[in-house]
């Protein structure tokens, strides 16, 4: 009986791998370091190496998905510049590994968007869309239940999503004003200690974490709370575009800073709430509840054909 | 043997009607006056009985799309002001009066995108988004060949999107700011005026329709330009946020003005190459195609299972 699907959610660093139920229980996680040398060419095998160990018979597993850290076009990975992937199938190498099933890729930001659909902060719910803030902004977006890739594989680039039209900072990838540079988690970072450094304030040699900054805002400390205003005028903004453009039920705000809590996700949004077009203004603002997770639980997701 | 199909694209005024052969080529297409008494309670018995006239078998008959001017959500007509309707189950109403067939409906702007993903300016390609300049600023939004609707039949309100973040003009959704506010073609009317005022020059009692400022411009009258840069600056950025969020293949503009040809598209154009983000910069703006028909082809295509 297929019981089993495994969900892998392939990093410069590490490979995430998780095995579920078909239910969607996840049964065992753990990592694996990502092997990068000859462009990439020993990633898949090391991967089929650690699930083998486990000695579950491939009669058992429904599938197989991945998330790759790059665009994917209707299954071919264009280019994951961190694993020296380019013009790459994974799905037809993987298959020579484990034989003619079910094998499923998409990019990592999309999959764990699809993770959150399936058994996180949008569980049961067909349109959706995620952003995650970490060192850039991420994003993914769902519709009708299935992964948006976009016709060159950059749907969901929410982070490029340009928010700023003028006076913008600019961003890695070459334009100024793209929400990442105004909305992640090194952005909160950053902020606060400008502001602290022009009120003569005293900091740490590295300065506090995002998530920390947002519990000092929550407290009631005025330099955070302005750090915290700035940074979520634009995300509620970037959830007004979203409103309007795809119109997702939930919009779930992922990444480190999110597990500060209800505060953050509360003043997005407040600041959402302000220039919601009327007709749209079901769409919520959620905390994703998966949290690194959410990567395995959607390539999982794919592969039993969801998304 | 069921080689036809009727796109039917419902206005306050007027309903269109289209007669097509199922591979998209357009048999006849006539005019009847939409008759908004009793809550809009006759519509779909007038459309029936316009058909009718034409003397074809129902069994020739392979469905029947009707775009109408409100949210949609999954098949049921959630509001339609303009023509009575609220909570209208159309797809029922209409099987009443056909039988048991392929009965499908939309919201008339997102139809109107997927006329134009059918046999227009998009043809053949699976994303695309439009964007129509009007007396307002409409959209629609196409992936992997089906509409987007959104959760609650919201998705592709493109005139909507904020894009103004200070100092925006009122709207008539009461928002602030909104694509419809600085980049309609009443807004090139009233831009031009203003700037006309200004200048102490004269002007007609009507003052020139929008096509007609975009002809003066593209003949190089300075205030016709200056006019012209304002407003394709902000759909510019609109194509940009929607070339990150879907990724489309292609950008169609619609609407009177757009069939000024490709002076006014290359202007578009121009603003969105200097705010692409580069991984999706194979998306292309380009003109619409089957001008006021784009909503009757959109709904013969929907009914075809296509959308």
């Amino acid at each position: 009986m297929k019981q089993y699907v495994y969900g892998f959610d392939v990093g410069g660093t590490t490979v995430k791998i998780g095995l579920f139920k078909v239910d969607g229980s996840l049964q065992e996680k753990w990592e694996i370091k990502t092997n990068t040398t000859e462009y990439g060419k020993h990633i898949l095998n090391d991967i089929f190496n650690a699930i083998s160990k486990k000695g579950i018979s491939l009669d058992e597993i429904a599938g197989y998905g991945f998330g790759v850290p790059g665009p994917v076009i209707q299954g071919k990975v264009v280019k994951c510049v961190n694993l020296g992937w380019e013009d790459y199938d994974l799905e037809s190498e993987f298959a020579s590994l484990v034989g003619n099933t079910v094998i499923r890729v998409s990019n990592d930001a999309n999959v764990a968007a699809l993770g959150e659909a399936w058994m996180g902060a949008a569980r049961g719910l067909q349109n959706m869309a995620m952003i995650t803030l970490g060192t850039g902004v991420g994003g993914g977006i769902i519709v009708d239940s299935k992964i948006v890739d976009g016709a060159h594989g950059g749907a969901g680039e929410i982070g490029h999503m340009i928010v700023k039209h003028k006076d913008g900072f600019l961003c890695n990838c070459g334009n100024t004003g793209c929400l990442e540079t105004v909305a992640s988690a090194t952005v909160i970072k950053r902020l606060y200690t400008q502001l602290m450094i022009q009120e003569d304030k005293a900091l740490d040699e590295n300065g506090p974490s995002a998530k920390y900054i947002v519990n000092l805002a929550r407290k009631g400390d005025p330099i955070a709370l302005e750090t915290l205003e700035e940074v979520t005028y634009y995300l509620g903004y970037a959830c007004q575009v979203l409103s309007v453009t795809t119109n997702p039920d939930v919009i779930v705000i992922g990444g480190g800073v999110s597990k500060a809590g209800p505060f953050l996700i509360n003043k997005i949004d407040d600041n959402f709430r302000k220039i919601v077009f009327k007709p749209v203004n079901r769409t919520r603002i959620v905390q994703a509840q998966l949290g690194n997770d959410a990567g395995i639980y959607g390539a999982a997701s794919l592969a039993l054909n969801n998304g």
